[in-house]
């Protein structure tokens, strides 16, 4: 089996993302990393939407756990009749995509591929959980293989010597850009904001980035307009969950924020991902709302006052007039002109 | 000893704050309130120092804390040489008052009064400790007095029924404007911004608008534009560590960002407090840099590798543009126009 993450740091190898290995899905706790390297085991598909639904995975963590998550499923249900088997593999598709709402249309494209192999491979006698196992790693390369491509471009725009900002932990796009670095000899400086309330910039990407030997500083979300106007910032960019057709995006909590300061200072803001086909303008962005427990404390400790409430909107929405480029499989689009992304198959460069 | 202290909440009360009693200051550890109420004692008056820059006690928290120190050191030096206690307790006031480099001037208008009425004392064979004690609640009942018009003036510029925006943790200003809206009969809902890394936000400005029955939410220093767009927002209000005459202030890190985007949604900024005679421009801000490490960890738990940097200025400064008004003890001024305030003794309403 070929796999697109060699030479990645230690957090995007795929087994360390999530794996399906004899009727168990072992997937990485990122809550507690790196202080702790922990995984957690799920023995059922449903403890796999669970751990997704907990964010014990996270960012692109859950397009593996997903698919691993089908094998497991196809464990769970194996011996039995084969429309019995084939109508649980769908009711797993339909759970695991949406353990987060805000990209359920994403792990669909997984889970629902998953089940239909696994339904090809019963009629030819087959092992549905191997073929499974195998598509969820082709999806994982093309994956890979499509946001190389974004990784090689959004390199070109960083100046060498520069710096970038970054927010939440962008996964692939962290691993191919680190890539594309590497492979074009080009060093940077990488400032990570922090991302609370989970702390996916001061934890994972900064992980990522030093473990590879970049620079890196993390910034607590309150410092990014004193490091902007202190100039240590050249560049910010950042993935996203959804990319709606209209150039709206939704990213995490706090990307709207630093966009508008980006804007203030006249700071490029990149986005890097693929279009989603189906999200058409930001009224088809779900903003998924989690529990406020998760604002009021931190890994146990309570930081208020029972009284006192909190709210938890897991995402924002960045409009396009605070997005200087959509950085694509098929070139940086201007945001407003994104839709023509699916106009051809043919990579246009805009 | 006439009190100004009276009806506020816990943290506010004097002898919780910071309080001399027999050879022995006792300071309220807001490093783990309200998790924890536990006390620091100070034998010595360095202890108290050393208190003050490990962030025991902050905000207006150490103005109480070098008076009731400069009563410690008057302890330490009792039964010597009159010139002796009197070196010694100017060497005091020069330490304490440099515990903090931005409010070294504000920390020194106390600690050199106390050195000189503890001088005038000894010299009338009065106790210098008691004498220091009286100046140092009287200074505080006279900044009460003064805030209280601050507080008075604020809570009129809320509009009943509406929503506040604090950042950090502005100590007298809270207590005063939650006395001025019990007087005044007003409710308002408040929104703390968290205020990584020490949480004034999350742990001690809700504790104290909760504790007197206001409804009160925390954000995540990265959720404020998300509440802005939302409409949450009514008014964005914080203190200020310095207020220049040129109308640039410094807060707490974040304060700057704030102020953009309340520009960039149309919401008022009021700053709070008594412009500082002494700093004439920005050039005259002293931002102090503290230990990245209090970056890297949150309470205690560490949150990165080991190779991962971080830096930590503790303040960023504001510039007049981003201000809507400057509301203090002689009414609401222009920013631009804040030198006025030491035009005249007379109470001038801008």
């Amino acid at each position: 089996m070929v796999r697109m993450d060699e030479g990645m740091p230690f957090l995007l190898k795929y087994e360390n993302v999530a794996w399906y290995d004899a009727g168990m899905v072992r997937i990485l706790d990122r809550r507690v990393f790196p202080t702790e390297v922990r995984f957690v085991e799920c023995g059922t598909y449903q403890e796999v939407a669970q751990a997704i639904a907990d964010m014990v995975t996270q960012s692109a963590g859950p397009y593996t756990a997903v698919g691993m998550g089908m094998a497991l499923a196809a464990f769970q249900v194996r011996g039995e009749a084969k429309e019995k088997q084939i109508a649980f593999l769908k009711q797993a598709a339909y759970d695991l995509a949406h353990s987060r709402p805000t990209t359920a249309n994403r792990y669909g494209q997984i889970t629902f591929r998953a089940a239909e192999l696994a339904e090809k491979a019963l009629e030819e006698g087959r092992d549905p959980i191997e073929a499974i196992v195998e598509s969820t790693v082709e999806s994982l390369n093309r994956r890979y293989s499509s946001m190389q491509i974004v990784g090689d471009e959004l390199c070109r725009l960083i100046p060498a010597g520069g710096s970038i900002l970054t927010q939440c932990f962008g996964e692939t796009i962290i691993g191919t850009v680190i890539r594309a670095a590497k492979k074009q000899g080009k060093d940077f400086r990488v400032f990570c904001a922090e991302t609370r309330p989970y702390l996916q910039g001061a934890r994972l990407t900064s992980s990522c980035f030093a473990e590879m030997g970049f620079d890196t500083t993390v910034l607590t979300d309150n410092m990014i307009a004193w490091a902007m106007q202190e100039g240590k910032i050249g560049l910010f960019t950042s993935a996203a969950d959804t990319i709606a057709r209209d150039g709206h995006i939704a990213n995490k909590i706090g990307s709207f924020q630093i966009a508008i300061l980006a804007k203030h200072f006249g700071i490029p803001y990149y986005v890097t991902g693929i279009p989603d086909k189906d999200k058409h303008t930001r009224r088809d962005i779900v903003i998924e709302m989690r529990d406020p427990e998760q604002v009021l404390r931190y890994r146990g400790i309570p930081n208020c006052l029972p009284q006192v409430k909190a709210v938890y909107p897991s995402f924002d929405v960045v409009p396009p007039h605070l997005i200087s480029g959509v950085v694509t499989d098929k070139g940086v689009y201007v945001p407003y002109l994104l839709d023509r992304y699916f106009d051809s198959d043919v990579k246009a460069f805009y």
